[in-house]
């Protein structure tokens, strides 16, 4: 006799739907790795059909009809069982997919459909004009699709933050971001005086492939598991999981950069891991999954910075990266080698920012989408007002809408709104939960200093992957940080990294 | 106005069924090639899952009534007109899918995936009689299976023969195969008795990069189309679609022997051009496929033996490849070269044989087939029962059952009949259609010994490869090679090829 008849009706059902999208992943993972330019019109046509199929499959009235019976059967559990976390998630997830008519979701999706074609034409053209219309179109979109998910929310961005961030808030994260500019400018002014450290050897040409099988080496002993993941070459890295055992990390490599590879490797090993780490039995269901994008990147950011760009590391890794890479490293003593994966050169774009610059870019981002959210902003004056954002924080001259307005793919694929606080978020989560492993496991900067990443590892997977969505975001962090999210402690990393003497 | 208004949403239903199997050949193409082993058991799942959805909406009643209005409105038009073409052939596939019940169809699927897994484990530890109740089970499936769908056959095996070869029969193609194995047989026996050329060089190893490097360029130039496909490694090569512009090969290499890269490609290309070659309205319907499986291998025959085995092909391609094989064929004369690609060994292996016994290991189970469907020959008696045919037809003593009953997947893993006839047919239609094309264009063999593949390219896409599934096979057979399928012309080639002096 099934303890939950009802449950395991709506598990086996939502099984099918999890799937589906896993397959549409592996769509998506070959189209960005090895997919011959002719496969493109039909798989876009073959992802749609996957995605509609699984949306279809998710709204049913029936799906509706037994999460009401499982949550009469769930009633009286923990709150972070399995059964009772997954009627939560499930239920939450079938709120916002049902909350959105469908012919809402149609236009929707044929507009950011359109809109990101023209701006694979526009940024190369540097034509933001072009973009003007259709990014209007997608603000009042954005507007609308906030009303259905979050109808009455303090501010129009929350329910959009809410989708990929869960219980964060124009109001939590405004004042936290506000701390962080504050700290960071004169940090990034002082920082910028400096006259940048020689790093002409990271870009001595040197074989990808012998790049990649070092990079490949050393995240298998960050713990990815290569028998359940693989490493691929391509034009933006991601990570991409098809099942809790095929949890795939693409990445990029320059043969006259070696940091590309280096980082964009640590950097997507790290979501990967958190993937692979989550509880088996969550396969084919709604808790196989990050518990927010801020949490996500909190994993990646850990190995590809805290880790991947500290002196301890690499004392124990540089020896080995030196003997691969002789004839640009020979001379090169390790403190100069990180020195040099440090330097903090501001710049217009973000992907190639360093530790410190990096959230200024975020912030700005943050802020133009709630100017345009509250209507302060319009869209015909954002390339312009972005301009103004970067001269302010960044001191910066934009050369170009490309390089300005245009350089991220985010806000013309997609919805404004909610698409950037993710970044920052796992920057300061990155430093609460090493802080937190290292207060566990005094001895984790020796033992990686000596090439050991276990005990870290064996950390995360246990008070962050294995967990999957089991948890809200807020309980989660409180969990596994012993507090909120709090910048305080990335604020102190920083600053004893880049301004020690301060 | 629609003028097809039921033809229309036929084809519109019908559409999602095609992509649910391209994306499903998606899936079998990535376990083929880069799938880490860890997402085994997730990509089982999710085949069988869009295998189910695909077979769901294609059985489903509303296609049936469908089809019935369809077939009234293209009633007059020709019968090779896109409509009438499509509905016939999708009114084949309805009945053949319609005819087993849902519980057979389950059963056998079942029984099939749990005697392939017994045979990876059976073959390598050489255990027949693990398979043998597996087998008899297979054989009484293959007679319900052949009841279904051709309820009233004249013998058991013409319906599952028709399932890839639509319209060959028992009757036609036994004295066809009869023919071939009485004049084979004093070939293969002379050819035998002459001492084997020295081969050595193929053997010298060399860059499996360098290699397929060499034959992508060469199958590129023949006509396959890198922009709508692409060449992978494997363990098994195959071509495989996920739409009309998306069409890949896989193939194997050795570094100690270059004719496995060599062979394995020039064979898939052939396949590959003519899924490339269809007519691209074809796409999404179910004409987007070859005309049968003999047609099929028609055309990997035609690249990998008529053409890249003989000796007028490589006087112009030899030169290229010396040169990037120079440490190996540096002292090689191009006749050598030939000699050594074409030496006959009688083997106990089908896919290491030569071009003068291949067809002997198709006819030895193909006749086995017959005995076991006519009950003739009971399945504890078929290892035996191989063991004598090797003797018989190939002078050979088969060492064990591994590299006997137990080498080819095809009965393990599917029903027992209708497996083999193909090969043959295509090597039959290799030479047939080769010689028509040169009827239509005596140049042909000039060009290709200057590296020129462009006229029998543009004459097999013409006369094969863009009819798809629109002409039956035997129709298309007649159109294409002006007469029936016919032992003659190939006979004539191989004796003129290996017995020039008889």
């Amino acid at each position: 006799m099934a303890e939950h008849p009802a449950f395991d009706r709506l598990r086996a059902r939502l099984f099918d739907v999890v799937d589906l999208h896993g397959v549409s992943y592996l769509l998506k993972w070959d189209q960005a790795t090895y997919m011959p330019p002719g496969g493109a019109v039909a798989r876009a046509r073959q992802t749609a059909l996957l995605k509609t199929l699984a949306h279809e499959r998710f709204v049913d009235a029936e799906v509706g009809r037994l999460l009401e019976a499982a949550e009469r059967e769930v009633e009286g559990l923990p709150a972070d069982a399995f059964e009772a976390a997954y009627v939560r998630v499930a239920r939450r997830d079938f709120e916002r997919a049902v909350a959105t008519p469908a012919a809402f979701t149609r236009r929707f999706f044929a507009h950011t459909a359109a809109t990101y074609q023209a701006w694979t034409e526009a940024r190369p053209a540097d034509d933001w004009g072009r973009m003007v219309p259709l990014l209007e179109e997608t603000l009042e979109l954005s507007h609308a699709l906030s009303g259905y998910e979050g109808p009455g929310a303090a501010h129009p961005a929350d329910p959009l933050i809410a989708r990929s961030d869960f219980g964060m808030t124009v109001a939590t994260l405004q004042p936290l971001f506000a701390t962080l500019r504050e700290a960071l400018v004169p940090l990034v002014r002082a920082a910028s005086a400096v006259p940048p450290p020689d790093d002409a050897f990271l870009r001595h040409p040197s074989s990808v492939a012998a790049q990649v099988a070092w990079a490949r080496a050393r995240v298998a002993a960050f713990g990815y598991d290569l028998e359940r993941g693989r490493v691929d070459p391509t034009a933006h890295p991601f990570a991409i999981e098809f099942s809790v055992d095929d949890v795939r990390i693409t990445i990029r490599s320059r043969a006259d950069d070696l940091r590309e590879t280096l980082f964009t490797t640590f950097h997507e090993s790290g979501h990967g891991m958190y993937h692979q780490g989550l509880d088996p039995r969550f396969e084919g269901t709604p808790l196989a999954d990050g518990a927010s994008a801020g949490v996500h990147e909190s994993q990646s950011r850990l190995w590809e910075n805290v880790v991947g760009r500290s002196l301890g590391f690499w004392r124990g890794a540089y020896p080995s990266l030196r003997t691969a890479f002789s004839e640009a490293l020979d001379d090169v003593p390790v403190d100069a080698f990180v020195n040099a994966i440090n330097a903090v050169r501001p710049s217009p774009i973000r992907t190639a920012a360093d530790e410190l610059t990096y959230n200024l870019h975020v912030i700005v981002r943050f802020e133009l989408e709630l100017a345009l959210l509250e209507g302060r902003l319009a869209v015909r004056d954002l390339a312009e007002a972005w301009r103004a954002a970067y001269a302010e924080v960044l001191g910066l001259e934009v050369p170009n809408d490309r390089d300005g307005v245009l350089q991220d793919v985010h806000w013309f694929s997609r919805e404004i709104g909610g698409a950037f606080q993710g970044y920052t978020i796992g920057n300061v989560l990155s430093v609460q939960f090493y802080e937190a492993a290292c207060r566990a496991h005094p001895d984790i900067p020796t033992e990686i200093e000596a090439g050991r990443y276990a005990t870290l590892y064996r950390w995360t997977r246990e008070h962050v992957h294995r967990h999957g969505r089991t948890y809200d975001p807020v309980d989660l962090i409180e969990r596994a940080a012993g507090g909120p999210l709090d910048v305080g402690p990335y604020l102190r990393y920083l600053k004893a990294k880049f301004a020690p003497d301060a």
